[in-house]
């Protein structure tokens, strides 16, 4: 008799986006002459054509595959030498940062990366996860088994959420008690805060006292304007013996739809065995690379490479002026419409809070109905984010600022 | 104190593909005149281009994302509605099978989907896999927890081995006790064997009674020559209701380097929770693909859906038809060395005994040093394996050619 994981039947609800997506078709469907004005907001994905260095090296890696002499199959399994240097190289060493090419996984995206990244730790390992965030942290520890069931908030049982409210700037600081792994998540999203330097080093502290592991996800680093913020968390000393940092292209190549991310994994990052052995990580999980994937499609890897040639990087630099170029006329916007409103300066989330009464989801109706935009419920992220909603910046300029006249035309 | 996961530390030495580079690149930095005549028949990597119109697709692909209205960014995770459809129209309605377009999950490879399978089934699954095996399926379930520790044959405990030799013709037949999760792969890698009719509907019939679940590999379908022979799972009755089916795009397409597959998870396929209730597991594996997963790279699955094209279907057949030639090449080429040979008739994998008293890695190492070609050693597919080695038809005609001769020049 073949069983099921049963703890895939603790899972609430659908994963947030899909969930927003039958919502958005439902009233498309009854409102054709509204859904031809619709506006998403919603999930975070970015709308601007990739970049023309990223276009000239596909083409360039397609042609290759057309003829026997230049044709690759089967790259290696953590992603070819000329992506991991470039990446290394220019992310890390460049800036002063101590990071070996072997130590760069180049993935399909940052999504799989932080589900997978489970796959090398044990099961009786402590979560602690920010509330709110990123649905996928959660979702992965339950289907992992790493949770009891949720409560009636939506809260798991053995997870300890760290709360990120305005009364702490979004940015939860360590827990008294001691917790093994620890996700955190700077730009954040949803919030759009960022953790300051002081942050970090208090988590790097934490976390090589109790012998933790932080899970460092910097998917939004290319928007951080402020220079004195981490872009790595491997900018604070001591981190390369307790963190991973994920790293994506999706938001500042706009990959979303190319697919090409990657983790860092210092060989000098250890964590215990059953019986208390402490033994580096890297080898599992370049293991586990090996053996349950098989490397980003080549030409994808020819396109991320080619975001750290002199031309890729102005283009970078001018999409993400662009859609931080959007936040700004999104928070003005929200502002004038009177809500309070965080995020959106060094992130391209805006997190307003929803007028009071009202609740995330109420709040993503109306603005559907009336508005014909689409939001993400805060709630959406955790109980904590209950109260308010997040706007995406990732979209036209002209639809920003359309965006931004609706909010305030807005009834409540 | 964060933990690893012990079950990794159970894997014995490394997977074999990235062990055999490991040795061809030591032998050639040490020999680098035999370096340059070296023929890689190891790893089961095409070598052709890819097919005109894949490329044709992927640069039409490309240009759509170089325009703001034709861009696209997130796809749906389990795959775009065009490539679904064309699946199970081509691949299995149009030859009579029942199969749903939303049955059809599209991945990055089938390497991912056998070790990912294991995320929503349950741990105390009892695991049949045939020895030898392609490695994936018993490394993933390692890794899983699902075994105990491997003995000094390097069995590992709990996992009940259906022996693949000379006398069952590389076909296992139904174990006597009740096992739950049973791996068939036709053709077979690494034995180049086929399931008949017959033995497919004894596996069907065991997995009804049993309720047991069948995950049936055919990565290597399109090399079937006999017409009698089932290219699917679901050409036998009652398979809808207990087998998974893995398919791709990699030795059909010209893929590897691409990465391109799917899996077929019919909504009638049941399993049981823990307290024994059955459920289907669809809704599960769906939820696992749109959590863990984000889709694949947008040209690459125009690429896929191209091969369904009229011009894609005949270029597929002539790129299969040049493997099979080279495999016919070197099933002679073997025979007249004096070797008894199985497969490379339905398959792209010829299946050699080495000659009385010679491991297979001895086989390897004397194929390596004085043929200059690269074989894989039968016993890293597992110890029924042992006397024996798979060489890959993946190559070009003139290099099938040498090979054959190199192999008649041998002095064992």
């Amino acid at each position: 008799m073949a069983y099921l994981n049963d703890n895939y039947l603790k899972l609430k609800a659908g994963y947030l986006f899909p969930e927003i997506g039958r919502r958005v078709k439902t009233f498309c469907d009854a409102n054709p002459e509204a859904a031809r004005r619709l506006i998403r907001c919603g999930i975070g994905d970015v709308t601007e054509p990739l970049p023309s260095a990223v276009i000239a090296a596909l083409h360039k890696a397609v042609d290759e595959l057309a003829v026997r002499e230049t044709f690759r199959g089967y790259g290696p399994e953590q992603g070819y030498e000329f992506l991991r240097a470039a990446i290394a190289k220019n992310d890390y060493r460049d800036r002063g940062l101590e990071v070996a090419d072997d130590e760069i996984f180049v993935s399909d995206g940052s999504k799989c990366d932080c589900g997978n990244i489970l796959d090398v730790l044990g099961p009786q390992n402590r979560i602690a996860i920010s509330d709110p965030v990123y649905p996928v942290y959660v979702d992965t520890n339950v289907m992992a088994g790493h949770t009891g069931p949720a409560d009636d908030s939506g809260a798991y049982g053995g997870v300890v959420y760290l709360p990120c409210t305005p009364a702490n700037g979004f940015v939860p600081e360590p827990p008294a008690q001691g917790v093994d792994l620890i996700y955190l998540c700077s730009p954040n999203n949803p919030t759009g805060a960022t953790a300051s330097r002081t942050h970090l080093t208090a988590w790097v502290e934490y976390a090589l006292k109790h012998k933790s592991i932080l899970l460092f996800d910097a998917a939004y680093e290319a928007y951080i304007c402020e220079p004195a913020t981490p872009r790595s968390i491997y900018e604070i000393s001591g981190a390369r013996d307790c963190a991973i940092e994920f790293r994506s292209f999706s938001k500042q190549g706009g990959f979303t739809g190319l697919r090409c991310a990657f983790t860092v994994v210092p060989k000098s990052l250890l964590a215990s065995t059953g019986d208390g052995k402490f033994t580096s990580l890297h080898p599992l999980w370049h293991r586990r690379m090996s053996t349950k994937f098989n490397g980003v499609s080549y030409p994808v890897q020819r396109a991320a490479e080619a975001l750290y040639s002199p031309e890729g990087k102005k283009q970078v630099r001018a999409l993400v002026d662009h859609y931080l170029g959007n936040a700004k006329v999104l928070v003005a916007g929200a502002k004038a419409a009177g809500l309070t409103v965080h995020g959106g300066a060094n992130a391209p989330y805006i997190w307003a809070q929803t007028p009071k009464g009202v609740t995330s989801w109420q709040a993503f109706d109306r603005i559907l109905n009336d508005a014909n935009v689409v939001i993400t419920p805060g709630s959406g992220f955790g109980s904590k984010g209950e109260g308010f909603f997040r706007i995406s910046a990732f979209n036209s300029r002209a639809n920003a600022e359309e965006v931004a006249r609706r909010l305030q035309a807005l009834k409540w």
